[in-house]
């Protein structure tokens, strides 16, 4: 059975696209590692890369990557709109197919002490691979960000858990992790009214008492005068999307709105999807090992 | 962009383990082939193995697997229940993912003169790879079977379109062909009423006036005293498993009958499902390439 990991590192660089494209040549240097997509945002100035493939090699490819950037950003010349704390900001192992959630996190710790002690740059360990429930909360790791961690990581409680107790020079800190693969999704409603989605996300949505794992806003897509629920459903195992599609429409109905359709942004499991199909065909005894290209992956 | 051929060869073997063994020993011996499932029926002494690659070798891996089977099967001493004319009785090619069925239609022809020329073996190419339209339906191209093929085979209509004009001495004749995926669908009623389920696969079927790529029976299944339309969706890109579902859900409603489920036989193409959960959940511009594990198997 064959195990895959997807990392998706997001890299404090969005200005200098040939900074952007060496670090993505290192990752592709590693063999048996798929580079998927790239995302640069100047505004931001921030990349996100994603790539995918067996434990080993993604780490490497996150390794290098990771002392790719360190060499190539000076966070003392950094500025964007997004928080921040390293040249390497973030790097979070996602189980796909076969892998286990406890095998990401294994996975985490080994980069977070090569990071921490090959490359002297201290890192945090964030989500499911955190080992202080405070942390499993990205922007409590990333509080105050690069400027303010110079002087807060002294503190008992902001001590990194690997590398130096004190930030890198030029390459800040990282924080490591492990986590679901996160599905954006969009329901679009057949209203312009955005103040119907906006209580829809709010009655979907874990922060306000609904599912723990999906996050929702209601925007307006004003080029087409369409009210939409954006939502991020952060683990699709708990939450599949036919019950988040399903909870939506029959919120919507309470105001005589229908939802007119849905979109999936970027990449997502093909489970994610099958699951989907399994609810609606009402499906008895179907296994994932039924579909031809699984059982391609798996050999 | 990979492309893929499935391949489902039927050998007039299925009492002889040891001689289905060495078949299928000979397809896995090509380098690039998978061999995803392999099924034997004693009283229809017949064998079936699905194996899936890029076209030229799979196209090698069913040449040798004829030659190994014309070396092994003795037309003369097979009985069986299933029709059949030839030692290889029949090879199609299946297009999957980004393959086309001209390509297929092509690999058919390349193959059937291999076994027409090489191994002395009369071939009929059949379904979209027929040269004469009564050639598109199987079970006129066996007309006869092996047994009434030896004379019938002099007529100029039941002329093979590779091969000498006359049967080979122990292996027979063979079809080979191209075809879409067929999809084995049943749906489960919520009646112990058998006469339901056989006047909704009459109004589902093509032979009755239904969509013509569906062919459907009504049956009983005893052990749970559920009746079931038992389907075989034989173009899902025609008549997807989502319409099929809905269908039968409709016509169940006009006798108050539930559909309490349904289930896929066997393995079917990752867009047969897809293609579901874009329906239900109204999926705006989705496209199969946001499928992490497409991507994987694209690369």
């Amino acid at each position: 059975m064959r195990k895959l990991v997807e990392c998706v590192p997001n890299f404090s660089e969005g200005r200098r696209p040939e900074v952007v494209a060496q670090i993505i040549d290192t990752i592709k240097s590693v063999e048996g590692v798929r580079v998927l997509g790239a995302s640069t945002d100047a505004s931001h100035n921030r990349a996100v890369v994603t790539f995918l493939g067996e434990p080993g090699p993604v780490k490497n490819a996150a390794f290098l990557a990771a002392a790719s950037a360190a060499e190539l950003i000076n966070m003392e010349e950094h500025q964007g709109a997004h928080p921040r704390i390293g040249a390497t900001d973030v790097i979070p192992f996602i189980p796909i197919g076969e892998s286990t959630m406890e095998e990401c996190v294994e996975l985490a710790r080994e980069l977070g002490r090569e990071i921490g002690y090959k490359l002297n740059i201290p890192v945090y360990l964030y989500e499911a691979a955190a080992t202080r429930p405070e942390r499993k909360n990205l922007p409590a790791v990333r509080k105050g960000e690069y400027e303010g961690l110079k002087t807060a990581i002294t503190r008992p409680e902001r001590q990194p858990d690997f590398g130096p107790p004190h930030l890198h020079p030029t390459a800040g800190a990282t924080a490591v992790g492990a986590r679901p693969p996160l599905v954006a999704y969009n329901i679009n409603l057949g209203t312009a009214d955005v103040v119907i989605a906006k209580a829809i996300a709010k009655s979907i949505r874990g922060s306000s008492g609904g599912y723990p794992s999906i996050k929702a806003l209601g925007v307006m897509l004003e080029d087409r005068q369409v009210a939409q629920v954006t939502i991020n459903v952060c683990n699709y195992k708990e939450v599949s999307l036919h019950r988040v599609f399903e909870t939506v429409k029959t919120e919507a109905a309470r105001y005589g709105v229908n939802v007119i359709g849905s979109e999936i942004v970027g990449l997502l499991p093909m489970e994610a999807l099958l699951d989907a199909a399994d609810f609606y065909l009402r499906l008895e005894g179907f296994s994932f090992n039924q579909v031809l290209e699984k059982r391609l992956l798996d050999q």
